[in-house]
């Protein structure tokens, strides 16, 4: 089901690689290639850094040139900030992944590529990628983080597949309130405010009780929280 | 101009603090708030991994409580897990960073808490806030790095108010070619091919000129690539 390779070439730290690795595992990737890790590997700040990402640490396959890390890729994206000296398409990481999502849907294999944490990615290997994908920073901040990087991708990558909703209201076991049961809270609390004298001018008594309406159905009351009300307002009354 | 607060309650471990103020570095923001860190302030460990995010750090405010941190927001956004026993708007980072921005052009002061790294956010701090924003993580693995989670907020506050177009064509210095300079191309492409009898068969002849055709066309050629390709044309005929 998931496709999308995530190749580090040259990587220097293994916290970076151990971080990319936990990013790819929060995210739903798995298939990590490295292309002559600095400090060999395995690597044992890669391992720790993953932490249940182990399994993604444990599958990752070393290579010796980015050609034959990318070898059996159709759909091969470089991460890099916009290049002055090269004519490329350079799309954010929110349309790549969305690209990602309709290639691997028609079965492509797709890669993304990060270069070295110090120089960022060479031209000679950006050059074998299809598009340039570039992270938004901040324009007084160009530099992202290696595993930042790796981590705004693969977050995009997951959210182009993901059924969830942008909002939805959580009520817990009880379930939503009705119109009906938050109308008769209204009329309850109505009631009891008239036995109190509460409305002592009439010229306000229906402005009044607008008020109290969008007071209580704004804000999504859960037939639990209705029940809620009731008891306090007969807590109050009864207090008096 | 930028506006929302990132508070971290609790935190632990001051590489994530460091790791914080980094990302929001990257994504424009500046206002960090902690909330009882665990190794006291200033931390050593913040400072070296916050590197450019210097002033971010120098300029972190710490409070005693989560209400004293909060007490001048309007709006509060909780980051955690979708809860089971609270009744609650859940809404996306997406969701977040767009209401964020129309609150924030309003003059409206907005926070996003996160809680500690082991435990999350407690229910007596998630009540305090408007809404939960939860992440979206692949289903085998619910936790997120404390960093990673203020990364990704970060990210969407930015690119909400990013006017990075999504797909640009870069050709650096040279401008896209026109239509003419590709056609012209082509043509002289024709009549060199037709010189070497490279249409063997004249019914494919149409065909032929069509693939070659799609070929430099859909692939938007620079001005100065339209000049090196001619230049290739020359050079294959005059080696003959």
């Amino acid at each position: 089901m998931e496709n999308p390779a995530i190749i580090l070439i040259s990587p220097q730290l293994g916290e970076n690689i151990g971080a990319a690795a936990r990013a790819m595992h929060n995210f739903g990737l798995r298939d990590l290639r490295l292309v002559n890790p600095r400090d060999g590997w395995p690597n044992r700040d890669a391992a720790d850094v993953a932490r249940n990402a182990n399994l993604i640490i444990e599958n990752t396959k070393i290579y010796d040139s980015v050609k034959e890390a990318v070898s059996d890729v159709n759909i091969l994206y470089a991460t890099t900030a916009r290049p002055r000296d090269m004519v490329k398409t350079v799309v954010t990481p929110r349309k790549c992944a969305t690209s990602l999502r309709q290639y691997v849907n028609s079965g492509e294999k797709c890669a993304i590529m990060f270069g070295p944490e110090r120089t960022g990615m060479s031209n000679d290997d950006i050059i074998l990628a299809d598009s340039i994908v570039t992270v938004p920073v901040s324009a007084d901040n160009t530099s992202l983080n290696l595993a930042q990087a790796v981590s705004v991708l693969c977050y995009e990558w997951f959210v182009s597949g993901d059924i969830m909703l942008e909002e939805i209201f959580v009520t817990g076991e009880s379930g939503p309130a009705t119109k009906l049961e938050v109308t008769m809270l209204l009329e309850n609390l109505e009631s009891e405010l008239d036995k109190g004298g509460f409305f002592s001018n009439p010229d306000m008594r229906q402005r009044m009780l607008q008020n109290l309406s969008n007071i209580f159905t704004r804000n999504n009351l859960s037939q639990q929280e209705v029940k809620t009300l009731r008891g306090v307002i007969r807590s109050l009354v009864g207090r008096k």
